[in-house]
């Protein structure tokens, strides 16, 4: 087999720019021994794709191809490589390295290395080169970020579990979720569809918590066990201190009561926010946390271990995300950015037909 | 022997004259099949007071007696007691009543009780008495809420543990502290001496982190292993991402970089609050959570279990807080609660004398 030099891929070019993009050739970092290179079949759309090419986080490196929640084949494994064999069907989510060394890395904290390289928009170390994602031919990335994908598993449902699906999963089982708990995911976009679907899938009762309840059919047909409406009067009230833990996958804070949600919380119970707003933050008071002694705080991604464990868990249990599939093109990366910054999404994209984009 | 109808005490009559005690006739609660009658020793002078009486945490019942640090003489208990025996040295904290029979109070979390009575200030159900705290002669609480003083603590010194020293101690236990254990207190108040105290009794590596180096050599006095002062240009750096506990005893949150405090915390690990500062609360920046998945959350009190556990441990390694001890009288509440509110104290008064005070 012949392995490119360049791959190819959908980059934007500015954030004024950010819904129109360009095929071009990509210059990706250079093959570690470590690495694997994967030929990419399907690519999820992640809200961090938008937050990320409409400057909603920040000035960014353009241009810039977007894109991690990758399935395709290994075809090329590094001399090094153990964990991964080339022909494998493999993911690869929002990371592509830790330096495996670190106490982060060796208490399976690695997406908190402080040496960690994020999928795409990175320079690499001792390059110019600008990482490229997922909206493309390949991808490379060390074979600690790169997971077997379970035979069971579609392509086109699976993408989306390598960032989003993780999201949800890890501080589930980070934090107690299972048999006898009581576990509330508020906001039901594409990371809190999958908090919905894995919290019943490890044994919880679990509540969708959502602004309306325009989401609510949708919910029960995930397999949630209740569902509460923010917009509802005195919504809290008959849920006062009796969640065991609420993920909250909200992607804004705009309008939060925080203080009601926390009241739902039991005794020094945790609210995880997933999500990353942006925007200035928001204001907390110390009274919010008294009446329960409760924490709020945050998860970032998962370990490799337990996208291994969530992999396997979604394949025993037949999980099935919504996904709405769209054909990779300039077009088809235009559509699928536009109606996830307007919230049209049920639940979330995966950009397929990789071999018709790309030689 | 004669029990007491009404007891004596000294009372403030508006948040305006906040710093006028008068000493009056005092109605308490009507006496219960549960409740132990204290004759009052020493009565340790809490934040929360001046808080009270100034108007700080908002409008209260006047006129008011304050005062929840009480270490007396159980001079009478009702025919349903079984944990104090009449004689008895005693101590009553900031609670005197709890349902015992809900989730919470069953759970060892009777501070987060629905049904909790704080010690004073409230009104008694089905009464018109606004309850009297420990600036006075005599107090009575539910039997759960009165706890056995070991006899190797000193009245005068043992006083602020029943809400000060619980205050600290309970976060410690709940969240892991002890040998191997790198815990920060911040701010080294009456709460916070009480925190390094137990920190290193405990077992953990104690830091005690203030704003500036004013207090450094009275925290290594008290057996801190380091010391930080925020007013030190980088401060954080050498410590990010180091310490497994912080407990944040501090008063006011103003000026506070949030961020740079929560850098200091291992992945996941807690910041704990245990003061109720006056104002609005705080801004809070999803970033100051990403680096490390950290949390912060709040602890109220502690349970009757932590209180003995921590009473047993005093007496055992000779804990010895800094107190200064002040007459009780009109003219020595009056300096108590005006030097408590310039912070001119290391670290808590004791208001002693009550046999010359009272009848």
């Amino acid at each position: 087999m012949v392995y490119p030099e360049t791959f190819e891929g959908f980059q934007v070019d500015s954030a004024e720019t950010w819904t129109e993009f360009k095929k071009r050739e990509l210059i990706p970092k250079p093959f570690g021994p470590y690495d694997v290179e994967v030929k990419i079949l399907a690519c999820g759309v992640c809200g961090s794709d938008v937050h990320t090419i409409t400057g909603g986080w920040g000035p960014k490196n353009f241009p810039l191809c977007v894109g991690h929640e990758i399935v395709g084949e290994a075809i090329r494994v590094g001399p090094s490589v153990t964990l991964i064999k080339q022909g494998q069907r493999v993911g690869v989510g929002a990371q592509i390295y830790s330096c495996l060394d670190c106490k982060q890395c060796k208490e399976d904290d690695e997406t908190y290395c402080k040496h960690q390289v994020d999928t795409y928009g990175g320079i690499w170390p001792g390059t110019d080169t600008v990482l490229p994602g997922g909206y493309s031919s390949h991808i490379r990335a060390h074979e600690h970020w790169v997971f077997p994908i379970p035979e069971k598993l579609e392509t086109n449902l699976v993408a989306p579990m390598l960032c989003a699906g993780l999201t949800a999963f890890s501080p589930l089982v980070r934090n107690g979720c299972g048999p006898g708990k009581k576990v509330g995911i508020v906001g039901l976009g594409g990371i809190g569809h999958f908090g919905v679907l894995f919290a019943k899938a490890l044994g919880a009762e679990a509540w969708a918590i959502s602004r309306s309840h325009s989401k609510e059919k949708d919910a029960l047909a995930l397999g949630a066990d209740g569902f509460i409406a923010t917009e509802d009067k005195d919504w809290n009230e008959p849920h006062i201190m009796t969640f065991d833990l609420i993920v909250n996958t909200a992607n804004s804070s705009d309008g939060f009561d925080l203080g009601k949600y926390l009241s739902l919380l039991g005794v020094h119970k945790k609210w995880v926010s997933v999500g990353l707003p942006e925007g200035e933050g928001q204001m907390v008071r110390s009274h919010d946390f008294m009446m329960n002694g409760c924490f709020i705080g945050a998860s970032h991604l998962g370990s490799r271990k337990e996208m291994i464990r969530m992999l396997e868990l979604a394949a025993e249990k037949q999980i099935e995300p919504m996904v709405e599939t769209i054909q990779i093109s300039e077009a088809g990366c235009k559509e699928a950015v536009t109606r996830m910054k307007k919230n049209d999404v049920r639940y979330r994209f995966t950009l397929t037909g990789f071999d018709k984009a790309f030689k």
